[in-house]
């Protein structure tokens, strides 16, 4: 193996528990990851989940990023609650502030924002809701990174507003054409084999493309890998993508510094 | 009438309402006061209430804080939710974090914080809430004012641990001997009669002391006046007592500059 | 003013507090109507404001059915929250246990379901949710009426399904060729005039049909009237349709025996 | 082995999820109890999850009972949320309903009801909640069976109103010399070897009497043992439990009919 000099970001979603509720192994996919991704307390999490998460990413080096979502606990975040795009800015502006303050207090500052669920899917697919997310960062603090869909309207929209913009692919979901998350509901929309999953990852991420699922290269930039926390077969999955970079030469690092 | 060269704030709960719940003549009270304590979204207060709220304080040239509360929408924060001090630490950091996104947003930052209902009685009279919440508020943003009760707990704490303080004295509510506030299950625990109320502030600001029940004296700084927003007389009651001020020569003025 | 052998039932939404927060004049709208719709706690209402919504009703001889809906306090019951047709079956049956027991315990068992708000909405225009709505009603008890909208979904698949149905129509809604309601959006959608919306529902209730935006005729059996309550100008808009009815020989009258 | 002649009921908590969030296996401690507490959607549970669960009791032939307790999914109704005795009434009330509704719905109706967490401790140590669920549970359905914690407030209360009465024991719990239980913050207050857990009920039901932790005996009518769902080690004491009872010649048997 030869150090390729690419290196990649590896991130997910952390403290998604509420009160006495945990969802995934919070302190194995931490070995694993860059970044996490932390939820502010209206899809999942509380402060005290988001103290003890945003501490145990510190303490191993991981960096950590507000992952607002609509409020919806019961639907933990996945459905479209309808809402205006000001409304959304505005929830989104709140759970950075929230994630911010408790950050701050574990003593490790988030450094950037991604939306969650079914916000962050619209975020990709809907302008007037990347553009209230993107103004929402910006209002609450232009210094905070976008981490958002490769190719999505956020992507676009959020380095128009002179934001720093970083790019993530899935891991294991396919792509259509268009460069969209195949629908969960069509068949090979999940890629559930964790060799297969990371060969793909590492072909993307050496490529700087995303595959479709029809074979096509759609070029962008690949700054992060996200992958999934919340499954049976998560953990297996995030370890074999991080040894598949690392044993193609590519260094999995977050896209901040962390110490 | 001579300018007595005095000067104090008044401040008053603002933005407590819920969805499509309102509580209070927000726009009534915000002529009249100096400084709007801006619900969280614990006991009341959601993202767009409180943008709003914000908003509509520097249009008026009111100053805001944060105004944290337990997480009790049901109870409006007037109920004592079992938790322990860090955890009251980490939901009042949250709070704190959410309400200095949203003010920011609005083009108007929290300038300070004061705690609500049930945990506001608490650090008045519980130690170890009045050193969670202090520590909560230097741990976010040392800058931040703590507004207290006069002479209870946090007003000594948060002197101590170097924050800045002002003390605040309730407009209609009767002292005890030791400086809490005589409870609402008494007799003359509230006082009703808006003149009565305006001529004992008066009294309390030019002494520089808390009047109790039983007539003593209670020498305090005096930095703000807590008047009522949710009861059919509220506005009444904090229009009198601002006009009894001014007409002693005592001049209503927030605590931090506002514009 | 002759006795037209006519009569018809006046309902509106009550209960739809939460905690500390009010809406709308319940005991003025509860001296007007003939049945009220009861909010269950998922976008409105706690077992306090139940309670003392169904005992206010029995002591004014007002029936009383429960009025569920999503389960979106902050949104108060009017998005459109996505469910499947079989999460919509649960929820509704939930709420019409909540209410079936509280009204019982205040001695006034609920005689009725009405769905509220945007659930509402769908039952007149969504086949699935109607269904939905309907199978929760007869599976938790068929012996309550279905009080629903005139000419909708449900209004058809509810008497399939056997059960007892009672058809409202809209005092202050314009109605489409179709019989459904024209959007808030559109000019002419809300009928703002008291005088105006008493003599077009006692022509309606005469005529024993709707009256459509372009004039047509409608035919349906109209059993109820919904007024609203949670508008400043609710209870004079509810008074004077009453007043409208009762000077036109209709007796206004609850579709249950309420004593 | 012979038979004892006596029988017993075993106990178990079920459906404690909310939304994505599960907690316990519940599948597998419904193949060791006879009965199950299900949460009503106020510390856990949602209607989707108390339908499934009732149809999985329904399906194993295991009786099922309402657990209502505090509006505190946060705390996971383990905290004494402040309330009056009638508004405790009324909460119990409201979740009784939702819980008739939907086991009737799903083909199982409701047989008990026993209170959960900290409302559970306090009706067997303030007589003023054992009064209020006790008249609550009168209310909504007499027919329905107190299930209570033996030699409690409430064991005595709710026979006094004459209900039918339902005594537990804890498999896994030391008791007082008073017959209450021993606080989790003392030494020897939880029973972990579940050899001795399973020797310690087979004793207290063949004595009918509890043993307190300095070893007297504290007559009482013992109907059924609860057994915890949420911990690691649930499912293999619960299973010791009836392992040992069924050794001993006693059957396993809910207090009421399931087929």
């Amino acid at each position: 193996m030869t150090d390729s000099g690419l290196e990649v970001d590896i991130n997910s979603d952390m403290g998604e528990g509420f009160g006495a509720y945990r969802l995934g192994d919070d302190a194995a996919i931490l070995d694993i990851v860059s970044s996490a991704n932390v939820a502010c307390g209206f899809h999942a999490g509380d402060p005290e989940i988001m103290t003890a998460t945003f501490s145990m990413a510190r303490a191993k080096g991981v960096a950590v990023g507000a992952h607002p979502s609509f409020a919806d606990l019961w639907g933990f975040g996945r459905r479209t609650i309808p809402h205006s795009a000001d409304e959304i800015e505005r929830l989104v502006a709140y759970q950075i502030g929230a994630a911010q303050a408790l950050s701050s207090y574990a003593g490790h500052p988030i450094r950037y924002v991604k939306a969650h669920g079914a916000l962050g899917n619209l975020t990709q697919t809907d302008r007037a809701v990347a553009e209230a997310v993107t103004r929402a960062v910006k209002a609450v603090d232009p210094t905070l990174i976008c981490l958002v869909i490769a190719l999505g309207f956020q992507d676009r929209i959020a380095r128009d507003a002179g934001l720093t913009v970083k790019s993530e692919i899935f891991a294991d979901r396919a792509y259509t054409q268009e460069g969209f998350l195949v629908s969960r509901k069509l068949e090979g929309a999940v890629i559930h084999d964790a060799g297969k999953a990371a060969e793909r990852v590492v072909r993307m991420v050496k490529q700087g493309a995303i595959e479709t699922i029809s074979g096509q290269l759609l070029k962008t930039p690949i700054d992060s890998v996200c992958v999934h926390s919340d499954t049976p077969a998560a953990v297996a999955i995030a370890a074999r993508v991080r040894a598949g970079l690392e044993q193609s030469g590519i260094s999995v690092k977050a896209f901040v510094a962390t110490r």
